[in-house]
């Protein structure tokens, strides 16, 4: 079960053609395919991607001028959704309308708030700020999942994967999986929202500059390292990293390397999941091949997660009735999964629902599909 | 839901191996595997695909005069579908059998009857006289769909998606869709069957020729196009269709053009159908080239649909439970589905079966899958 | 549903790689991912493929000495399935642990007991003394089928099918169908297992010697064939087979053919299956040509009852109701799925569990699946 009343990264701002292009863009989000087009003002429409009439695509119409034509028989939807032409229909029911949802563009980031549009609260929108910042430089990137996205979270939730999963990537020493981080509430903007997320905060003393740093760098000392990140609701990675040679703490370094990432979740269906992702470094701290050299290093460690986490849930599928073991290392998956269950639990009894949503029991094997 | 008590196509006449092949022909109709020879008098069998026994598939088998063995342990069954010989077994029993269904050509497809045999009645057959006429000519379609067969049933019942699926093949004018067809009941043979079919008469005046049309022939004027056809249970659809130049009603021209099109559905499983199609022009109003252009025309259009439908069909199954919203251009799929539902609940209360079948209804994606 | 308390063939010996190897082998069975590997002593672990925390498969990690580590977080365990290191844990909870099943190598086959350890008893391991014995010879097999174990066991129970489905390699006469095999109970160990599973005698008389047979030797007369063999539980075949000459029993004779097979059926998961076999040649009776003419032969033959088999299976899920039609070849059969269903249900009355399994009987098409 997924948290509805927020916002979802749906696409990169690059991935939405032009008004005068003849692309239409859809995505699946929740489980409901959405169309997302620009206007000509200059503005973003995300539509039910489902003409009322027979439940075609829209998105397998056409543009004309700011409203979508159905191609199956040719209904008119204005960007407010409402159908203002049926071909033969001299009056169109006033039914005859597509849902649409509120939609934003921040930092590069198109959200869409799938829930109640009377909730919609751009307050809650992350500080995705480095996807568009003139002070960082990134590649932005996107991955498809065939797993829920819950099995992604928890891998975001604890970094001690990264001694493992992504020792000649992003890792290279057995250190950050042995150093235990501070775990702390994120607060939100209050209200329904008194906590956003959980940050996690993780410092690793003198260890090996990682293989990825190697790429684009060279060093001649050991490393200390940080990770501090917020993960906040519903599943976006705001984060903070670098390495500094080994005791120069609060000196200037040509050699200290800041990066700061910005990382989401969407849930496709139940077992599928859209990933937007970008590592920025400063942009006065190196020139485009560093640029690129992050990015490419970005992706080969998460084609790492992803080979890992579908082989976890292909053993999940086999065995759903298995008891996972939470241990010391599971504190932040833990709260994050508590604090989601809580907020889904919020939703739902605000709309008269009322069951309990075991799919966020992060001890059970069937929390996660 | 199917109806059963009914003649569907499973096979044009030329895909049946001579009765000297070595080959044996399948096709699974309503869920259930057929197996269709012809015997050396030039009859058609048409028989379970699947041996009483062990259920290995008979046309796994071979030919033994006009018997069938089963290729797994060697029984023989006759064109009865008596089983006549089990290797070791000196007595056969007599319930060793499978079914064999009524099975009857005309004009060139091959129909089976999938239910009480007893009640097999050749009044029932469509009039597809244009698929083997010297007037006529054409050349033989199939497609096969992964959708249910009435998201087809609707699609041809609703030519305003000519416009729009079409424009640049069967359409070229949104004057299609903007016609409002003449929707009638066709008589069926009486009895049990008082309606047979809904007749559809759509007539669209002074429109471009259709880029089909334009593809074997120029023309120099607007047309005035007609299409009237029969949709006959349980999926047949019967049209003469063409057009004359605007203006030139009851004169002769050489510019009109005269189509007969048979079409037929049959359903393979719940989400996947068997496509028979051709459209015959008149053997004096052109060479094979013509012949070939028409059928090509036809495969190209035919993928629009099924592109089309297949991408409705996945919005469908995405969301099963959104409602559709019935619109005045869905009169005759409406009517068509309200008599199917009709005959299948009769043929449910002849059997003692009681639920109505929620699958008939137009109103919801449900009920197309 | 499997009996359970058994062993089940998980590998070949040559199949699991030696201890100095970066690979680590993994299968699955009754639907449980196990990881096997060999100790520095020379010993094998069979090890639940799952990591206890988190669920990844461990097989993805790697080895350290004896121990295994899981790539996904880093713990690590020893061969009796203990995790002896969570990194960042200083005590390591007593309960991380993964389940490991007895293992044993015998004649290069390496079976697995999935059931209760505790009743792991080397006496109920079958004699599959030709897959590695000095006076004989073979080329090892194995074959990965998408259908239940049970319709492959059918298959092996009812050498009827040599008259068909193999024809042209191991069948070339329709005598082996006609023949009667004799029927009899293999005794067990005793105890719990009085009963271990079905002798099948076949003999046929003056047949035209095989064509799997001619591949190697030359025939100047008609043999006199015999299938003895033992299908034992779980689900292996062991047979003595062969032909000599017409007539000429109790001589000896350069043409006489003499075979010991070992094949056995390892489920996967419901609708999948491990098949390893072998057929052995008496080693002073042909050199390596004949060896590999013999498997190669094999292979082509497996390949056609799998075929038979899948397109059986297909049959089957299409309508999973119909009931099959036991026939007299079907004897040995139907006493073999009765007796495993007579182990099956002792094996759940002593666990507790009360219902007799219906997927065991032989009558109707879900049986098999």
């Amino acid at each position: 079960m997924w948290l509805r009343n927020c916002w979802y990264v749906i696409a990169w701002d690059h991935e939405i053609p032009a008004p005068e292009s003849a692309q239409l863009f859809t995505r699946t989000v929740l489980g409901e395919p959405v169309l997302v087009y620009r206007t000509s003002d200059g503005g973003l429409v995300a539509m039910e991607d489902r003409c009322c009439h027979r439940h075609a695509p829209l998105s397998k119409g056409r543009r004309e001028g700011d409203c979508v034509r159905c191609g199956y028989h040719g209904l008119k939807f204005d960007p407010a959704g409402v159908c203002v032409e049926a071909p033969g229909i001299p009056i169109v029911p006033a039914k005859a309308r597509v849902r649409t949802y509120p939609v934003v563009l921040k930092n590069r980031w198109v959200f869409v708030w799938m829930g109640d549009a009377e909730q919609a609260d751009t307050a809650l929108l992350p500080d995705n700020f480095s996807c568009d910042h003139p002070d960082w430089k990134h590649q932005p990137g996107y991955l498809h999942y065939d797993t829920p996205y819950l099995l992604i979270c928890d891998n975001l939730l604890d970094f001690s994967h990264l001694s493992y999963v992504h020792e000649k990537t992003l890792g290279g020493s057995t250190q950050i999986a042995q150093a235990r981080p501070e775990i702390e509430p994120v607060a939100g903007p209050g209200g329904d929202w008194p906590v956003m997320g959980i940050r996690v905060s993780r410092q690793v003393a003198d260890v090996p500059p990682p293989p990825f740093y190697r790429k684009f760098r060279a060093f001649d000392t050991n490393l200390d390292r940080w990770f501090i990140y917020d993960f906040v609701l519903p599943a976006t990675l705001l984060m903070h990293s670098g390495g500094r040679p080994t005791g120069t703490q609060g000196q200037d370094s040509g050699q200290t390397v800041r990066l700061h990432s910005c990382q989401t979740l969407t849930p496709e269906t139940e077992t599928s999941t859209h990933y937007f992702f970008q590592q920025s470094h400063r942009a006065d701290e190196g020139d485009d091949s560093v640029t690129e050299s992050i990015f490419n290093s970005l992706v080969v460690a998460f084609n790492e997660d992803r080979d890992m986490i579908s082989a976890q849930h292909r053993n999940i599928a086999l065995n759903p009735d298995v008891p996972m073991m939470p241990l010391a290392m599971d504190a932040a998956l833990v709260q994050f999964r508590r604090l989601l269950a809580g907020r889904v639990q919020a939703e739902r009894a605000a709309t008269g629902a009322s069951d309990f949503p075991p799919v966020l029991n992060a001890t059970t094997a069937t929390s996660a599909t």
